[in-house]
């Protein structure tokens, strides 16, 4: 087995586009995706799709993917269908990339796509809410069941960390700040602390702009062996050096997935922290952002704004975090972000990035949550791309 | 790389079950699996579970089978939702032989699950409809629009071959008279050709009674890499030969998905159509047992009637088709199917089928279709069970 080669990626601007369709997005990241590989919709040999909401939002469950890609011309492979919440994309990329690492096939399609906006916003709303165990209940009337969550993780988080709610406002200001970089981020802009913590609450301590706003988006990433890769004229891969998935278990049984999928990514790929030259991590919300400084092993438990505080993570820092915008600038089209987040990383190591580049990437990491059931996440998903 | 075994495989039964909930029919047939393979929750170090349309009955995406996981005990494990329309459970099926086999994992869940019932009925009935792509549209006031799709395809196969609607009471005959001897077959009866033809039609000429019914249930089954399955004292093993997935292409360009799958799977097992024992095909409705004996290649296109005429495919035949009652008696909760499938042919070559048994059987066929987008199926998943 060698590491499977990321040969290609594309990318929608993401954003609220209420005519787009779901397929009409895929095609233009697929096709996107594929022009960059220099491939055609024949030479793919399987295809893994993530998508997360679909069937609720689009009515069309069951073939999702399938729709798209025999209207794109591939067709007669295999396709499979993923649904892993918010990690859905990143779910879609792992199974491509194991397909391919364990030689079962050497070119192989990872999408994922979402549409969120609908005529219905409360319908988009109660949508993601479904990322939660819905046997147990969440509170309808909410402005956003599943951001409740973290307002719950969050206010744990302020009593037992250094973080305050200033750090939040920083986090935004980074993110928006990036945004501003990236032509296809749903949003950017310069903005301030108070800005932010002045915005409306949407579930206490968060406010709108500390939330991964609606859009809707689709990324694409073509994954090869390695020897696809060198026929196809790649001379200097972004190498697939780790990708773990793992669950959620019951809080008191240990460290949380998050932790427990980086921890098993710098194993597998032989990398640690300080190797690494850019990431692009979960924040669904800007508190998600702190924590998961920590959960990649970055710093200690509890010293996540450190990071934000001291600089370290903006673009020119020694560690830039998520220089695309994230979902809070970027935009978290469910399914779609896993992918976009791979496919940023890539481009990044290509120096492909434009205004938002970081100089000099060779090592990044890619981190996508998904879902929350009893006390941790659902769906753990951790990516780390080298360029050779 | 060594052939996946299975070592062990539970099935609730299938019928209609108002009350029931889709996360306890999983646990049930999970819980049967597990103990077959003798085996607790956290031995398990990945699961693939199939579902279609629980976002459209239940109101649970995202993370429908994390939910279930969660439940009985089996966390932090990577787990894939998978959605491919009926041929859901196959497919995880798919993955899960194809994560054993690359070596990635060697204990491995694979289940499928559907809750089809609902207080208004037809919810489940446009609910089945998404397996086509919805875009292109469908009669919502049809009695079943993908009932309507299988007889389109009636009408030109009676056209084009020897079969006649008698050929398809037959087949519902034999399924009936195989689920009277099923205890966990939804339906069951002894019945005449006259009956079946007697019956309200759904989609001319489809009756009611060669339409497959709408009901609730799961299958699990556990895949271990051969040494994992020593480990386990199974000492002779059931074993995946060949699993193969395939998706459709245009009707012009040549062999449809599910001939291309079934050739594929027996070049990928080195067996051919005579070397079977047992197959459990997908009779979603009576016509489709015709078609796929032909693209099973058991008989030549536009002869598939005259194994049903012959008694060629009943129990005690030379080669048993459906014992278990199949689509039509057996039932079809969408994403349980194809896993079902699989556990009923590993139980014939385990000598466990009980008064359905096929005698002496060791090489046994599992072929189960999904969806349908623009002349052929969306998804074709083949599995090849032998008893070594």
């Amino acid at each position: 087995m060698s590491d499977p080669v990321i040969a290609g990626a594309g990318l929608t601007r993401f954003g609220k586009y209420p005519d787009a369709t779901l397929r009409g997005m895929a095609h233009e990241a697929i096709a996107a995706a594929l022009a960059d590989a220099g491939i055609l919709p024949r030479d793919v040999q399987a295809v893994f799709s993530g998508n997360a909401m679909a069937g609720l939002i689009t009515g069309q469950e069951m073939v999702r993917a399938q729709v798209v890609t025999r209207s794109i011309g591939i067709s007669g492979v295999p396709v499979v269908n993923v649904e892993n919440a918010c990690a859905s994309g990143s779910s879609a990329v792992h199974l491509a990339s194991a397909a391919v690492a364990s030689g079962q096939y050497d070119l192989v399609l990872a999408f994922g796509a979402e549409k969120m906006t609908h005529t219905d916003r409360r319908r988009a709303v109660l949508a993601v809410a479904t990322a939660l165990d819905i046997e147990e209940g969440f509170d309808e009337s909410s402005a956003s069941p599943f951001m409740d969550v973290y307002a719950a993780k969050v206010r744990a988080y302020l009593r037992d960390s250094e973080a305050t709610v200033e750090d939040l406002g920083r986090v935004v200001v980074k993110a928006q700040g990036n945004g501003l970089l990236n032509p296809l981020a749903q949003y950017g802009g310069r903005i301030t602390v108070e800005e932010v913590l002045a915005d409306p609450v949407i579930s206490d301590p968060l406010t709108r702009m500390m939330c991964s706003p609606i859009g809707d988006g689709a990324a694409a990433v073509v994954v090869a062996s390695r020897a696809a890769a060198r026929r196809l004229g790649v001379t200097e891969p972004v190498t697939i050096r780790a990708s773990v998935l793992r669950s959620g278990s019951d809080p008191e049984a240990g460290d949380a997935a998050g932790y427990r999928a980086a921890r098993a990514a710098y194993e597998q790929a032989g990398i640690g922290p300080y190797d690494l030259n850019v990431v692009e991590l979960h924040d669904a919300a800007a508190s998600a952002e702190l924590m998961r400084y920590e959960s990649l092993q970055l710093v200690p438990r509890g010293e996540g704004c450190r990071l934000i505080r001291e600089g370290t993570t903006k673009l020119g820092g020694k560690l830039p975090v998520n220089p695309s915008g994230g979902l809070l600038a970027r935009g978290h089209p469910i399914g779609a972000t896993g992918c976009a987040q791979i496919a940023e990383v890539y481009r990044q190591l290509r120096g492909r990035a434009g205004d938002h580049q970081v100089e000099g990437a060779r090592v990044g990491l890619a981190d996508n949550g998904g879902g929350w059931i009893r006390g941790d996440s659902a769906a753990e998903c951790v990516h780390i791309l080298v360029a050779e």
